[in-house]
């Protein structure tokens, strides 16, 4: 061995056996993952070209297509979090120069602007009053006026609570030959998703919402237009790490090591996958209306407003009013600290506006919303 | 809940509880993760920006600095496997046009070149068989010849089991005024590094080889001189996802909310890292030197050949040449299949010349060795 040095111990931090609050977490992400998921992440390693990994990987893959009911060949959990799949389906499908039309409805929306112009697109925006969604007309005006070559859209804003609905769109998409490129981070099993039907070319995820397993991989999917454009590029993706012309190679038949899979996570969203199949999107969705319903009668009855209409309100995340005087962040802090549950404040043009509460995956379950409506009840004194 | 649609069964895949073989990972890594790591990992979740997984972030980041032999204050677990972290060192330092010089030894350096390139980088290489290692004069006469504005090495070749000398390289890379950037995938937590008296400028590694934590982390560090460029750039980081000027926000006193930490993954690395810190850098060290003594000795009496040359052969990676006669893939299938021990075979220069045997972290131990040496001596009728 050689060594020539002596090593300093000044950083060698000594600490104790980790161990953490058992908080409830009910805002916008993670949700708590479900215990079946954790016990599959502590199954014992195997490598990333292991016959029996290489098995699970095709077993994700069709369970992902069943969550999104699409039957896209290309769908697989990328090796990051949400965002590194919102990075992968913009990288993947822009060329400097391209016109990428992005629906602004909230914070995510101003992401994928500024992802977009980072891979040379001409950015454009539709914009939208925090809360509201697009309507068909609106979307049809911009695909007339900027001609893009990618429609962004964002199906279920985190920062607003707002749903975009689907019907239509695709088909708009088509007539002005354009992709449609959807953010389904806070949507994916927990709320209707009709991928092929709706022809959305592309979608991204996260697994740390209402599939219930923790932050640290993003599932996408590209269908058959998408991987046309992919393979008509003329230059190279411009991130290595995220290029689906080489990560393909690894999830398709040649199993070509591009880089090494996050096993325990890849186990983890396998269990998430099956409880889902388990349970039956129809089920699901369902579950998460019942209790999301639940929570919006609860804070009518508290005198407590939500901030999106109904009608395009998201089941699985509720911002709602911080009403007049209340310090918003202090109660968010006391239900943290006194309850244990863990609820946001709002982001950009929603911030010190709204809570946002989010009832995801295992955890939108009645008992918890009746624990976290009785505590804020007492945090209000209401 | 809007839902005019009918779900399709088709991909509703129904398995079985997930059930792994107990594979002894002696490959390339992943290297099998220390089973108190994965305990730590099936903690519960806490939210991203909960004050007790702050706490948490603090600890990472200084064990991570102890492990490196670091001061370095910007010192993070990036949200990707390993190729995640050479990205981000490259996406982070390179402006278009800038040169980057890289030493190729192996598989690994030809991949930075690839990833450069996609940086808008002008690249220029130095190359050597792979198996040997720069000398402080070649390196010195590459930067005389291209006077870049980074010398990218691979510290620890995974694809050769060939370590590079780094003794005197910083000065050199000072007197040149390069940023020095350096691959420590295969010797964190498994060789001596000394990043500081080094002079490295920026290094990253992966969680899944030494340091005995499945994969998904990918630690990065960087020293003032790589802060400074960074501060100075003329062009966005091409890379959203992995822009250390925004990342950087979430991990230092602002907390500015990025992207989602992957929570369970880092609940394993602070283990992981507790681990190293309990047995100390001296004696980790000297634990996989002597293990891979050890290996190296069964490996001469059963008259195998070593492909690196003693005074640079990694201890976390061996590369041992294939015997003429002998079906390399077959017999490592058949360790596999009979043994459960995970071995590789070698790739690009090196594809079915060798194998490629790892002992690193927690699976560097006498009795690995044992019933490798064992294993591989029934295969081969030796």
């Amino acid at each position: 061995m050689i060594r020539t040095r002596t090593v300093n111990d000044a950083h060698r931090l000594r600490t104790a056996q980790l161990d953490m609050p058992p908080r409830l977490l009910l805002g916008p992400g993670p949700s708590n993952a479900h215990p079946r998921v954790l016990q599959a992440m502590s199954m014992p390693q195997v490598g990333h070209l292991d016959p029996r990994f290489i098995e699970l990987m095709n077993e994700l893959q069709e369970m992902l297509r069943y969550a999104w009911q699409t039957d896209n060949a290309l769908t697989v959990p990328v090796s990051g979090t949400g965002s590194a799949g919102m990075e992968a389906a913009l990288a993947n499908l822009i060329e400097p120069g391209d016109v990428v039309l992005v629906g602004v409805m909230g914070y995510f929306g101003q992401r994928m602007v500024d992802m977009a112009g980072r891979y040379g697109a001409e950015v454009r925006q539709l914009t939208k009053t925090w809360g509201e969604a697009f309507t068909l007309d609106e979307l049809r005006a911009g695909l007339e006026k900027y001609r893009p070559d990618v429609l962004a859209l964002v199906h279920a804003e985190t920062s607003t609570g707002a749903r975009q609905p689907l019907e239509g769109v695709g088909e708009l998409c088509r007539a002005y030959d354009c992709l449609l490129l959807l953010d389904t981070v806070t949507s994916l099993g927990g709320l209707p998703l009709f991928l092929d039907d709706w022809g959305v070319d592309v979608a991204y995820s996260g697994s740390q919402k209402c599939l219930s397993c923790p932050p640290g991989l993003a599932p996408l999917t590209l269908g058959p237009r998408a991987i046309d454009r992919l393979h008509r590029r003329e230059t190279q993706v411009a991130n290595w790490y995220l290029d689906m012309s080489l990560v393909s190679r690894y999830w398709g038949p040649e199993r070509t090591y591009h880089h090494t899979a996050p096993i325990a996570m890849n186990y983890g969203l396998r269990e998430a996958l099956r409880l889902l199949v388990e349970e039956g999107l129809e089920a699901r969705w369902a579950r998460h209306q019942a209790n999301a319903e639940l929570l919006w009668d609860g804070l009518a009855d508290m005198g407590l407003q939500c901030h999106v209409s109904p009608e395009i309100r998201l089941p699985s995340l509720t911002t709602v009013r911080i009403p007049r005087g209340v310090d918003g962040k202090a109660a968010a802090r006391q239900l943290l600290e006194e309850y244990n549950i863990e609820i946001a404040g709002g982001l950009g043009e929603l911030a010190g506006k709204v809570w946002r509460i989010g009832l995801m995956g295992f955890n939108s379950r009645a008992e918890n919303v009746t624990l976290l409506l009785g505590a804020l009840a007492q945090v209000l004194g209401r």
